[in-house]
């Protein structure tokens, strides 16, 4: 059960039909968990709580047709490999892929495989893989993460609705002192949709925000060392015609939302934010044996209009970290360490009363 | 030989002992050059004409003992994993490791496991990997860098002199048409040393520009396809007591040394530049469970003296890219491909007619 | 009467005596305001709704004691002169004034004179000054602020209890569609002083937000066309020993206090923010005939102790929004229009049923 | 005469019909000198000799219509007004004024008049205006610039050959030690054609490098304390059809034209640089009332077809520089300094033997 199924609303705008990053068409999601082992931690045997999440952000392959993108940083302690490219050309040229931080290489060089399958060409691309980390619930050291992971979620990505919570990237997270993890949500504003997916592994319990009330400590939950030493991922789709700067602007956004629900982009969090346009498909393709045209057509969203686009990447985003912490079950992982999952039901009691 | 035993000497700045990187006190390099097959490209076979190549900051755990450091891209083609950690906290807290594209996540995983090795703690660093593209030459696709030689390069990493040319990382680079590879060269300004080592594999042949003459075309060599679609990695290193914002602001001068060579940040080049100071050891350790003191001391250089660090990291930055060049001898690499090496005599000679 | 006085306590933390900027030892704070007119507008009459405000970083001449500062801008719709100097140096070389945007230039101006005055050198500097937009209230096209206005408003600087609402540059300001204006609130943690004053006009009325409280419609006020076309600009002071990029970090926490009162860095809000740091004082000066010593000492907080300090700018941004609007009382300005004032009592009663 | 009319070439482009930034179709520039007195210097009467350049960047109204635009420092110890809303949307929305740097304010202003009168709304804009120092020559400090004089230098842009060297905001500069002011160039590539206009006041006397020859002492001059102290402000203007991260890309390579003439980015050096593009007119107007439609085609370049334009912008910036040099005549200023011309003629013996 997500937020809304439990009464939950947060802000005023209309989600799509899915509430989730897929409801920007051509969008598609796929998630490999990795949840095996118990008890004590053993570097290389487990136990394992990880996983990786992989978004496909069109229909066809973004090795060939790059998307304009743009991104911000709310705070830099993580990693989005592939930034220079992002921001030199404002374009996404690859899949993006979320998982912990000791396995960002694995999960970076398996993107390089699936572009040599998908274009027939030499390696070229600066793939983007983002990440938080997972080192209490899991054995991040044991870097168990490995390619076939990374083929199998890029296979199964699909459209329609995105298991949420303990799964993929998210797997092993912790928010605001609760289970974390993967989180989706969506608002249809002036015809364009707006996507963000978040993985949530950040923030203090005792900043625990929803719609404006501080509900960390008045929920159940099992104390837990270093909170707010996590970090939060959230990548942002439209369907609206953004230019790279259009992009960086709504990727600010998101960082807002984290703020409205608890968040400061503390010390220890890598709090960044990545958001893409579909609404321009004919960028070239980056490729240097491409018969690219010298130059091209694109339409661009009037920045007089953006405002609303701005309000519903903070609600989405507001929104998606509820849904991660809804949908996320207590866990116990290595060292025998529990996590209290929040529960849905208790949440929307405190947030009536 | 290098540049200056041909006589070919740049600028008027004073070289330190070795005329290299590590000059700057406790600065170690380490290659491990891959060179197998020969003939016709079969991906993940060969021929393989590639490696990495490890700098390490200091003489000690950079793991443990982070450095401020600064970056700067010219053209942004290209990747330097960790940009985040670098941008936000202004320190570098891994070795620098440089490689192919294709395989800029082994080499950053393997970076993990040797933080994991060095700190006995989770992992929990954002390695710091530059990369630049050698997909003629050698099977990128092929992906033939694995973890053993990161850490090989890192065991056998030392200071001194520095094997330059076709070594390490600049295994299978090109650089202005010629054959490229690594280069580094130093300059000894106010009782400090700035260093910088380069892996080069960018420029268009008829633009190569020694100490102001053009001679790209003035000197033999087989032609080679698209020319200028390489990249240029700079490691700057200096013992000046420099804060974050200088670093970047001497990272950024790495790029005028190589406009003076006849590069231009090309479009499908990636220029990037990474400076480090080691003029400041006790900077706190960004791990979470360390005694670390709420405030320390630092010492920082007054602006006002910056100017001849400036000028030293582009002479070096151009003796660097020389050398890299002189270096590296004529390579026959994937599908019968012959890069000419350019001839510091004759270079030499050209230079003065 | 300020928030706290109606019982409207922000967050958790202790404000310092004043609750105010000039909480942080040696900051100062002089207003000009000019009010005079009333009726139709008539280019270069009036009414006149404006004002300079004047913030004086430390007790002794900024012009020749620099502090460690940097800038955060959540949506550029803006202007903060300066800024060059900020970002490459890191340094605050200039008081820093407020004023309106068609004003900036003859403030800068202003702020060149006094730097003549106070160094006794040719003009050198690069002045800092802000702006947000008064032209419904303000016949802002009359330019009415003079240089005598900012030259009276440094000379009147002074510490202690700052006055808020209508003053100063934020004489003619509109704040989630109630009369805005100069706000600010402190907080004191772990030894540090953290104090923000803000020109506040930005936001729509429909979002304001206090203390996670939407109540922007159920306060009663006169409607306003095109709300959320304003801007604010923030300037934190603390007396942590912060580095440059440490400052910039702070000033990017001051939007998320924005963020969590209702804003979002609308499109036409010119969001931006300053953060200067007095506990370095060594500084030397850019100025180029200083007996500079070639290398200097300075104190560094280890970041990991830095999240209070970010927990410190969100409240206090939000405070000191809260203050601007509930000192503010309700202004008739050019062609009548009439802002109406928020009223602190009501605000208080609704944020308690 | 100009360099060519001096037989000195610089690089392989073709230049436009007037070599000049208005080559680019609709640009204008005017100038307004100021020279008056001689002798002592007395703040605020002399001797005077600055002045202002006004640079339009298309026939019609850039507060109504703005245009693409990105900018880059090279070294930030300047000013750039207006950067927030250039960074923030990408566009310019005022004409461009360069002046001296006590002078910025009244410059910034005066355009805010123009735009009132051209628009015929409440002001709103944030112009841009870049200055360099010329407090040597000039009595800076007595802020000589008045409004007038930039409304005269905006009446007065005019297309066609551009005056170089002691003029507008060039007046009282100097470069390399030598008298230095405004220069342009332009060249022709794919039927686009870039030009590039600079303000040079910066760069050392022994550094001074033409076409690859470092001059600077080889050529005659009165000694001058404290070269290198001064800016370099770089206007690039193309018809290209460039998005605004591509502008900024072009602005990035002007510093690359400045580093081969031997400028480093000095500490004391403002070396800005904004590039616009002409190559999209209908970009919707930033102003509020506007009826503004939700989306708008724009054309943009491909990437892979932007190093012709790097190599312009490179080459122009070389060329403009040494335009302002051999323009510039002997001039003696404030307290009897004289700053010795650069003669063409011997400079073009000097790189010919």
């Amino acid at each position: 059960m997500r937020a809304r199924e439990h009464g939950i609303v947060i802000g005023t705008g209309t989600p799509g039909p899915h509430n989730a990053i897929t409801d920007v068409a051509g969008v598609r999601v796929g998630h490999t968990t990795l949840i095996s082992g118990e008890g004590a931690r053993v570097t290389g045997q487990g136990p394992v709580r990880t996983g990786v999440t992989v978004i496909l952000p069109h229909g066809d392959s973004t090795f060939d047709e790059p998307l304009y993108a743009g991104l911000h940083w709310l705070n830099g302690c993580g990693e989005i490999t592939g930034m220079p490219v992002l921001e030199e050309f404002g374009v996404l040229t690859s899949p993006i892929a979320l998982t912990n931080t000791a396995s960002v290489g694995v999960v970076r060089d398996a993107l390089v495989e699936l572009e040599i399958a998908a274009t027939g060409k030499p390696a070229w691309s600066q793939p983007v893989v983002g990440e938080t980390w997972d080192g209490r619930l899991n054995d991040i050291s044991g870097q168990h993460v490995r390619r076939e992971h990374v083929h199998q979620a890029y296979r199964e990505a699909s459209g329609g609705p995105v298991a949420e919570g303990s799964v993929g990237g998210g797997t092993g997270m912790i928010c605001h002192g609760f289970k974390g993890g993967i989180g989706t949500a969506s608002r249809v504003v002036d015809g364009y949709t707006v996507g963000v997916l978040v993985q949530a592994n950040h923030g203090k319990r005792e900043r625990l925000t929803v719609n404006g009330v501080n509900v960390g400590e008045r929920l159940p939950a099992k104390p837990v060392a270093n909170e707010g030493a996590g970090s939060i991922i959230g990548i942002v789709a439209t369907d609206a015609p953004l230019l790279p700067h259009q992009c960086r602007r709504l990727a600010q956004r998101a960082g807002l939302g984290v703020a409205r629900t608890g968040g400061a982009g503390e010390n220890f969090s890598g709090d960044g934010f990545l958001c893409f346009s579909t609404g321009n498909r004919n960028i070239p393709s980056a490729a240097l044996d491409s018969a690219t045209p010298r130059t091209y057509q694109v339409t661009a969203l009037s920045d007089e209009y953006i405002d609303p686009l701005f309000y519903a990447v903070i609600e989405a985003t507001e929104e998606a970290i509820v849904n991660a912490l809804v949908a996320a079950e207590t866990m116990t992982g290595a060292d025998d360490l529990t996590i209290t999952g929040l529960d849905g039901a208790t949440l929307a009691k405190v947030l009536t009363t």
